[in-house]
């Protein structure tokens, strides 16, 4: 399936996850708490999660469950994702996302983090109406995941050291987890067996990992007027991303030494270094080989799709792995 | 039953709660979030939400679940009520609770939310693992109520107005919800019909709103080596709280004009008002009607036990009645 098509498929069904949304928060009985919601529920999201609980759940067969059970699922994840957006914005005090003001910045403290526990809370009732004890389980883990690599996290940053066993970590608990999650929970609401929802949880973790690590190079070579970030962000903020990361293990001592002094620099000095950083991972090779790291886990996660039937289920979601590595915001 | 073998029942039966959690918390692999949960959760709680499901349980007949699901459900209730607790010391910026630092004075703002996050999370798992779809709407139910309230309390401290219809209200969302879903979760487990849910919950929620008169009394006339608390601080705060209210809807113009202006000082001004609004109220018969309607709640909610059968778990839940009333901490 070509690129464009593609993203017209997900551009489409994305419109239909926001209506079933729409539809969900129409109950909500406070005005206060209803306009917080919208305001961060729809703000431009791809609503990757819930497409592929939908996409995964027509591919192991639609055994069981009906499409709107399977809609509930899915709005589960969206409501999860948006949910740790919102408490991240927080702990993190940003002030912006996606050039609107967070919701702690638009509304308080207060606001955003009840509407947060309100998420929370909805995903995992929404996961236990459609798919029981299993479902809640499911989305149980996935939060205890994130949870615990937001804790990793941080005690790696004071330690100001991180390795690309860390970096892997914490990238399969902050962004893999939910996926996987969100992958496996179509197929366990299809009926799928053990083997089925491990090869769907799989896939779902290599395309979050991809995705990870394509934001990583993006953050160095993508173009701000298409990705709507600065330039080296990453390193302002003092992110061990992987294609630093490589080019850390293969400097020379001297080029090492450099690195880790510019790391250990005051963010606003660091903001001056982001172009020498550049041509530093440059000269390693560290764009090259994050590149092929992200390309060889799309690969092996398409290739945990293999026991599954052919057709336009398998191949948006091989489609999305090809468009995971070709975007450039 | 008398007083103390109520208080002896509950305090001995908390020491299972207690260790029942610290079991499930063994499950937990972060170093930190283990180190968080058990700052947080271990802190002289009386156990008194699981304790209801467990008692509520066994009122209704032990029917369906085992005693180790009515754990999990009943844990549930005390995970969520802590995670209420961390997540509104966060929103007010509380420094101490029960004299020690705060989850986010002690660990900072990502601990605190996240070890709040994953609490919630935990409880809605339990809660779909002990008693299914139904389980995680009962806490699902209740998580929204509690959110419900903070928006509406937090207008209504904005507005600078409030009715004894409003202070129902938040009560009954912020204490009544999750004590009432506490008492119907035991009857739900044991396969109660719709009728004896409802009595149950009804009891729960009385008992819940009859608790928060009881603090609000407290506050203005108990023994702060008693409470551990300075005596006016909700008038501090700026609260609102029955005896006051039914002071404000009785007092003539001038005492009304007031007690207005009190309200509206700087709360450093406040505190030194305290006695002065203090006997305002006594002069209304504020504690006296607040007292007696505490009194009022307590009874209809034993009342809506009355279908159940008599016995031990019937006798310590009169008994827990009695004992709000009587609670001088």
């Amino acid at each position: 399936m070509s690129n464009n098509k593609v993203i017209a498929y997900f551009r489409e069904s994305a419109a239909r996850i926001d209506q079933t949304m729409r539809l969900d928060l129409e109950a909500v009985r406070d005005p206060q708490l209803a306009e917080v919601l919208r305001y961060i529920i729809f703000n431009g999201g791809k609503r990757i999660r819930p497409q592929l609980t939908v996409l995964t759940w027509r591919l192991a067969g639609r055994g069981k469950g009906s499409g709107e059970e399977v809609l509930r699922l899915a709005m589960a994840f969206e409501y999860l994702h948006v949910a740790s957006l919102v408490h991240d914005d927080v702990i993190d005090h940003s002030e912006k996302r996606r050039g609107k003001p967070t919701a702690q910045a638009a509304w308080g403290l207060g606001p955003a983090i009840l509407t947060g526990d309100w998420l929370h809370s909805r995903a995992l009732t929404l996961a236990g109406q459609a798919g029981g004890r299993e479902g809640v389980e499911l989305l149980g883990r996935a939060i205890t995941a994130m949870v615990e690599a937001e804790f990793l996290q941080a005690r790696l940053a004071t330690a100001r050291k991180s390795t690309q066993a860390d970096y892997f970590k914490v990238a399969a608990g902050k962004t893999g987890a939910l996926i996987g999650a969100a992958c496996e929970a179509g197929i366990m609401l299809a009926g799928g067996d053990a083997k089925a929802r491990s090869e769907g949880r799989s896939y779902g973790e290599k395309l979050g990992l991809a995705f990870q690590i394509v934001d990583d190079l993006l953050d160095y070579l993508g173009d701000p007027a298409k990705t709507g970030k600065a330039v080296g962000n990453d390193l302002v903020e003092s992110k061990l991303t992987l294609p630093l990361l490589f080019a850390l293990e293969r400097a020379e001592v001297g080029d090492r030494a450099r690195l880790k002094d510019i790391l250990a620099y005051v963010p606003d000095s660091r903001r001056g270094c982001v172009g020498e950083v550049r041509n530093l991972i440059e000269s390693y090779g560290g764009f090259v080989l994050a590149r092929s790291k992200a390309e060889e886990l799309l690969e092996a996660g398409v290739l945990s799709l293999a026991g599954f039937p052919a057709g336009p289920e398998h191949e948006l979601l091989s489609g999305l792995a090809a468009y995971v590595l070709s975007r450039d915001k």
